[in-house]
């Protein structure tokens, strides 16, 4: 059975990803939590993973003798490891379009994924509302999603953003979870993605876990001077 | 054809790598280069780019009705579309690491992205030499190149990362650019490797255009006074 190295469920957002993907699509695998105490070089997330992974960094995920790592590949691994799960769109040109969505969330989005990282368990909506003020970069990153999300939900038909779950969902799950904890303002027909993603078997497990982790770090909490 | 928009060849390093990659499989394409004369919002680039690509950036791949963009997504589009040119390696393995690779090079290596911009045409020693000196995650991520390389090239075999040419070359043909312009140091197996690259058809018919190109912009240019 692969492996899955995540981090604190409540604030690792990569983690999350290929955690959902496989919930959600029903492949079995067991979850190593490596806890995050700090990722200093001596901290022991990074004596825990330095063997497994070589970045340093989870996701990773272990299968046999393979190791797989950074969150992209991970996802195409899955997905052609299990082609009857339908991990990506079935057509060439769907699938070409969902694989631009997801290289684009692996290495843009930043000044959503710098103000705004994700914290399932807090209500961040106060900070959300200055944020969505005073940050030119947020709002540019919102209008972005907006319009990518609404263009392949008028062309699919959703649900999701390519009909069925795909890793694209899998992939903007985080997103979703930041526009929620941040109280972002976004039009109706996303706002109601957005609880469908979050309603999602896979999503919710994941939603859960967060919730019942109540394990709060300074390093991970940039906005809350207490967490009730 | 497909056409590929691409950037400045001196500076743009992302546009180099799908270049690189179709030309070295010998893959026929029309290029076209968006000039960079500034990103912003009314640049003639942001102009020319924004109808094309939903992101604004280079590159991005027009095949018929199909637009693919960001780099990774164009990859493995070209991949799938030309199975028989191998782009990814033929082993399950060997192909989850050469992913694992190319993903951790999409979001990764900031430090040497930040500090050593792509500057074909430019000597740029001096400045390495006072980079290598200062900046500590410059070192981190040659070091990381270092030790990902070794342990391809040791365990394929050579002459490339993965055996034959593939996508990670590709990946890794901007990196090479720039450990050369900035003379960083990496031990002789990594500079033979470097080389071997630099030398690839494919590669070095983007240096050769890059360096017929002789559009200098100042704001690609952090550390030269003049261009001689
Ligand atoms: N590009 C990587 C990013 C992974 C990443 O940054 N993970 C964070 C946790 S969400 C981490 O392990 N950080 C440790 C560190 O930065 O040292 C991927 O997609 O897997
Ligand atoms: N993740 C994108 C990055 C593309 C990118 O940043 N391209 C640069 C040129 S090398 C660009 O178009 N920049 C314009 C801008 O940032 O506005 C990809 O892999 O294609």
């Amino acid at each position: 059975m692969p492996k899955l190295y995540i981090g604190n469920k409540n604030y690792s957002s990569w983690s999350m990803r290929p955690w959902v993907l496989l919930r959600q699509a029903g492949i079995a695998f067991d979850e190593v939590r490596v806890r995050f105490d700090s990722f200093e070089a001596d901290s022991e997330f990074k004596r825990a993973i330095g063997p497994v992974s070589p970045t340093g960094k989870v996701p990773v995920l272990v299968d046999g003798d393979l190791v797989v790592w950074d969150t992209l590949a991970i996802a195409e691994y899955v997905a052609e490891t299990h082609p009857d799960k339908k991990l990506w769109p079935a057509s060439a040109q769907a699938r070409a379009r969902a694989r631009s969505v997801c290289a684009e969330m692996h290495s843009g989005f930043t000044a959503l994924r710098s103000n705004c990282p994700m914290n399932i368990e807090a209500d961040l909506a106060a900070t959300g509302a200055l944020i969505w003020r005073d940050k030119a970069g947020v709002r540019a990153d919102v209008q972005r999603l907006v319009d990518m999300w609404s263009a392949l939900l008028a062309e699919h038909g959703g649900p999701l953003l390519f009909g069925e779950f795909t890793v694209a969902d899998a992939y903007f799950a985080p997103v979703c979870m930041r526009l929620h904890s941040y109280g972002l303002p976004v039009p109706p027909q996303i706002a109601a993605y957005v609880q469908r993603v979050r309603a999602l078997p896979g999503v919710k497990a994941w939603i859960d876990d967060a919730l019942a982790e109540k394990d709060f770090l300074d390093f991970e909490e940039p906005y809350r001077l207490r967490h009730v």
